[in-house]
């Protein structure tokens, strides 16, 4: 029902194919507001769910939207697995495919892996994050979220900070917001921001007050405390300091700015507690979006046209 | 369908709904005997299940419970999750709850933490045991079984042995004997007695013996040998001899006496092999009426009563 | 439905049994094959599969199985489990079974631990690998492999290479095939050969081109690469030279051979890719029919006679 077989990245990603995923999300948000919550139209489908990674709102968020499409679903977690006796993932997903599956989401740390694998199966590929290439669904549920908030993402002006230049999420929303027509500029820290900010038609700027003043909606991206030892974040307080969505900076704006995070979330250091909290986030949107968003995403992907919405 | 709204545990829940789970638990036992083992109503309805400590028979239990109510469960285990991210519980749970769940249920070894979900979430909460605290579904299986095998609770003379001050199955075993009008003595090590037996209403002992010649059941409790390190338990071959329901002790007393444990058991330390394998051992009695006191405490709290029994 | 009540090894399986699974197994093939893939002939079973070792296929293979007919399957895995709390396997397993088990199936690394399960609990015991004992699952479908390909087991010439004295796969598929009338050779290092060929009615060799100049059908063993530090296996270069199926050896061959292996591979090892790869090797057939053998254990060995095939 879709023009692509794969959902890999949202970067050559057909644009019809993303409206039609994007609309299609709000049908299923409504079914998700039903008592019933379900609607079986993947009755019969086998959809393993790889994660190399570890995870929770990602996995979980794939889990339900797959239980409530009454597709089965298989968890292949790699800490329990036979990766670890050393067998290539082309052998681990080929053997997987062999028993007749019809998709795979897959999380892994290796850029590029998701894209691998579709060269050994048949059926449709997911990627629910590939190292710090791409995490499409994330950027989806993300532009379902705006388009419920603002009606439209044409024209909107968005905001993203944060570790730019290693995050996925970071990536897709901007190719899914630059497709939709929205504006994007880039903050953080110099040492994380991309360097092919022409190319990707975006602005960047150091000033994180400059950014909120301008934007509709801004997207703190989790800062990955563990780099900081590397030396290439600020300590915690200074990355506060310069680059937190703090309280302060949020109030003193003459306007409603949305606050967006795709969790999980460093309370106190991209984010202060009072603004993940306010009325303004919509942080636990995104969140049930995400089940919406999957749901659509595997029901048109899979579906076979003969179960419709 | 009861007072309540979440199960957190035994010492304040009201007696009507405590003796309302415990009367459905036998009809979801008649229901675990015929073939057919199911009882589709939760439909629709999502439960997660969160064990952030290590669990077989609990978890399983409750896995079992949900799916012969034809209820969703998503698992959720912290070893796998983005906890070790160091996102705060309530982020975790108000993120997995966004997903619109109907109830959850925790296991956690922070005491208080199943009364602390409460706040973030809307659905039901059941406490599968938290810290020291309380273990309520566990009390509520041993109420089912003592009502199984005596008919009433009330009047019932029941003995506890082990590490009651550590112990959460204790004391909701004792808050919920008490309510339904048993009487309770504990018995164990003076480093391991609570120092608050008035006020619970019970009797303390060092003298096994005695215990045993007095009651009708008693209940064995787990120890845990690590405590032992930590010297508040004498050595296993010390514990056994005096706390110990070892085969001689019961072969010696001129009437039969009910046999319950926990799981899982310390053979040869807390419990002779001859005495856990007896005829009066209700042991696995007391697994079988797990899984049905589940089941009806998730059909009371979640059932929306146009399913019934 | 089959004279067993268990499927605990093959040595002493019953012939008829054993047809009786493999000519199953393809009516269950045929149905993977359909686009609904499913055959609800174990609705209200209740499996548990415990995996006390790490795996990838048989796990899913087992998961997928269950699943497609229909039955309720709990995982237990000994890495989150309390199995670390020191409890005895009987106990772990009778707890689990008390809840109303129709059927378990095991993995663990003790020989024999399958056979002892089947003392403990009422339901039917399938072993899915007992250290080097057997993994009696892995040998069906391998003859339901060969039984696809050439029609019949009666007659064929089957050679297994590699690590033969520790590999519980050789020993189940040797029990297999000669019950069913193949003639066998196996060929590996000496340290790795078994003893008692004699008794097992079965050749040996040092010599891989003669093996292979004499079958029809190889299976490659994966060689368990943490025993070559242990010197008892030489280097996996003069392992791969000796006895790998390297693409040379197998090319050189006047005629064709089916090649087979359970995985997962050690490319490089004891197979080279491009034989691994090739139009003779059949070792994702080997996948799919794991599944349909599986199914058709299953639902000889728990299904009541009541929803027939």
């Amino acid at each position: 029902m879709l023009k692509s077989k794969h959902l890999i990245g949202l970067e050559n990603f057909p644009i019809s194919d993303l409206n039609k995923i994007i609309d299609t999300s709000f049908k299923f948000k409504e079914i998700l507001q039903t008592e019933e919550r379900k609607a079986i139209l993947l009755k019969g489908k086998t959809i393993v769910n790889m994660f190399f990674e570890n995870s929770t709102r990602t996995k979980i968020s794939f889990s339900l939207a797959e239980k409530r499409l009454g597709a089965d679903s298989i968890n292949f977690s790699a800490s329990t697995s036979s990766v670890k006796k050393g067998e290539t993932l082309k052998d681990t997903v080929q053997n997987i495919e062999s028993m007749k599956i019809d998709g795979a989401v897959i999380r892994h740390s290796h850029p590029g892996s998701s894209l691998e694998l579709t060269k050994y199966i048949d059926g449709s590929v997911i990627n629910a994050g590939d190292g710090s290439h791409e995490h499409p669904t994330q950027a989806i549920l993300d532009m379902v979220t705006l388009k419920e908030k603002f009606g439209k993402i044409k024209g909107l002006k968005v905001g993203i900070v944060g570790d730019i230049l290693n995050s996925r999420v970071a990536r897709s929303d901007i190719f899914a917001l630059k497709k939709l027509g929205a504006e994007v500029v880039v903050c953080g820290p110099s040492t994380l921001l991309p360097s092919d900010a022409k190319k990707l038609g975006i602005n960047v700027t150091y000033n994180l007050n400059e950014v909120l003043h301008w934007c509709d909606a801004v997207i703190a991206l989790r800062i990955q405390l563990e780099r900081m030892h590397l030396g290439r974040i600020p300590s915690k307080r200074e990355y506060h300091s310069e680059f937190g969505l703090t309280f302060e900076r949020i109030s003193k704006l003459k306007k409603d700015i949305v606050i967006m995070h795709p969790g999980p979330m460093n309370r106190g250091v991209e984010i202060d507690s009072k603004v993940a909290d306010s009325e303004n986030a919509v942080i636990l949107d995104q969140v049930l979006n995400g089940v919406a968003s999957r749901m659509s995403i595997l029901y048109l992907l899979l579906g076979d046209g003969k179960n419709n919405l």
